[in-house]
């Protein structure tokens, strides 16, 4: 079988590789889609060097059915259509025991600390399966794991019905949390400094503002009768934003963190302490979220068709991580049963 | 009577004022003692100048007896012993709409924005008023106000029997913080850089770091068996206390932010998510959290006389400050009822 995989230096290659039987308490799990993020991305680029060895097979958003169904596993058969949740836990650490084993001390992530999907025949313990009903398509299915990402922020942000919600930031897990928040029951705006980005938002039916030119406090100041944001979800990564988070939420309001900050930021905790603001941190996601997540996306309530901006084959993995980086995407899948050709290239993007 | 009096320039007078008759609505309160605290000290310093006008009566933590009862007011008596909470809210802002009348977003704190006690009689509307039993001594019920902040920043950090408390920074909000949070159960350690008020610390039962000399991260995980601690309060004021702090929760463990940090400070957001930590700023009380303190002072709860480490007479309210200032005291209280004279000077401190 083929297999993208990191071999260091910026790049992913094609490479062949025999696909193993599955282990006892493993599934096979053959690989239909996989969808690319910022964290691969991350990954290419060499910035997770310290956590991913290469060669290694990279890749985590993805769905698939099952192959082969390893000794002692119950409950799965050959062709049910799954989606992985790619978080190993060791069970036994100060945060397992406490209860939150997502965010175990010793997490393996499966797609960064060890092997991952972009490869046809995926070997993953039964225990990370989550099933997907038989009527939901497996390309709009690859969105099932940042989806969760984003009912795991939501849910992080106490996020009700009538709440007045700022997402700054429009990439692909900004406009999830925005779909997720306003399925809620939720008014959202988004902020997104992307013109590209902006349109998909606004396209999906959104507010957008452009945080370099558009006066934010008096659109917030006006929106919410000089209260201020319920919740603000940062997902943007920019000192700026921020800023903007703490002076934008309204008293006791909750600004939720979810992009990657690699530097400590500067933030004005007077302003947290004069408003009673809580800041809380939002990583990965628990079961429950990978299973809403699922109903979301195949009820429609994500707008998978619109969110899905290219689908590349394997072969041109390479190809569709350039697209990816340029910011000419929303979200790029590997379509991994597709037949590599020597002269492959990304399909045309569906949605620019 | 005798006012003592901000007039600028880093200087209190002692300043004769004729007492005025309470409005209606109002009462007119004996003042016996008034605490001086680290916002007083401010305000002396001239760092707040832009909400105190000179010339200005300040002080905000104390204790007295009803000495006049205006028009309209009922449930209160002549000689009724009383404390006063200082806040006094518009009530139709959004905060105020939205229940957070305590943080109203143009608060009007006695004491700072309008006449404080350190004067004989003050007159306060009958809503500020806390009853105190009359068997508590005056000179601790001038510890309720502090008491209160402590009471609202544990509730605020949902401190629960069994947690492990670090409180970084040992004076007298942190000392506070440390006894409510051990009167709830929790396992309570307190870092402190001044060895004298580590003394005090220590006095009151507590294990006490030097975050200049001892591994905090060593000892916080020894004693939390690798977890980090539950709840960790930043009491300090120091760049330094919020990277210790974000370092030391655990995982999904709370920072309560209770110190003033004048500038923006560097936070860890990385950690912040990684952890899925929690940053929650408190800010003054409720009317629940003064009834509380009330309790807590009267059941001897709080160490009040070892606490109180001076008492001096009005006449020697600048020399009160400048013990203070000194870093050679916890509490100072001012004995606002005590006869001026020309050569006054606090009393010898008690404790040190």
């Amino acid at each position: 079988m083929w297999t993208a995989t990191y071999v260091g230096d910026r790049t992913i290659s094609l490479r062949e590789a025999e696909p193993a039987p599955p282990s006892p308490g493993q599934v096979q799990v053959e690989v239909a889609y996989v969808g690319l993020c910022g964290t691969d991305l991350h990954i290419l680029q060499g910035h997770l060097d310290a956590r991913v060895q290469p060669p290694a097979v990279i890749g985590h958003e993805m769905s698939g059915t099952i192959a082969r169904v390893g000794e002692g596993v119950v409950g799965w058969t050959t062709g049910d259509p799954v989606t992985v949740m790619p978080l190993d836990w060791d069970g036994t650490c100060p945060a397992c025991v406490a209860g939150h084993s997502h965010i175990c001390q010793h997490l393996n992530f499966l797609g960064i600390d060890s092997p991952g999907a972009l490869q046809r025949h995926w070997n993953v313990d039964a225990a990370h399966l989550i099933g997907l009903p038989r009527r939901l398509r497996l390309d709009h299915a690859a969105l099932v794991e940042p989806t969760a990402v984003a009912v795991h922020d939501v849910r992080r942000g106490d996020v009700g019905s009538g709440d007045r919600v700022m997402v700054i930031g429009g990439g692909p897990i900004g406009l999830l949390i925005a779909v997720v928040a306003r399925h809620l029951g939720a008014d959202v705006v988004v902020a997104e400094i992307d013109p590209l980005r902006r349109q998909w938002v606004a396209g999906a039916g959104f507010d957008v503002l452009d945080p370099s030119r558009d006066d934010q406090a008096a659109w917030i100041e006006q929106w919410t009768g000089g209260a201020g944001a319920d919740v603000v979800f940062e997902v943007s990564g920019a000192a700026a934003a921020i800023v903007s988070a703490i002076d934008l939420a309204r008293v006791r309001g909750t600004i939720v963190m979810v992009a990657i900050h690699p530097e400590p930021r500067a933030v004005d905790l007077q302003r947290v302490i004069w408003r009673e603001l809580r800041i809380i941190g939002a990583r990965v996601y628990q079961r429950t979220d990978f299973e809403e997540a699922v109903a979301l996306v195949a009820a429609g309530v994500v707008p998978a068709e619109q969110m899905i901006s290219t689908i590349a084959p394997l072969a041109a993995t390479a190809e569709a991580f350039a697209t990816l980086e340029g910011g000419q995407a929303m979200k790029v899948l590997i379509e991994v049963g597709a037949e590599p050709a020597a002269d492959a290239a990304p399909i045309a993007p569906t949605h620019q």
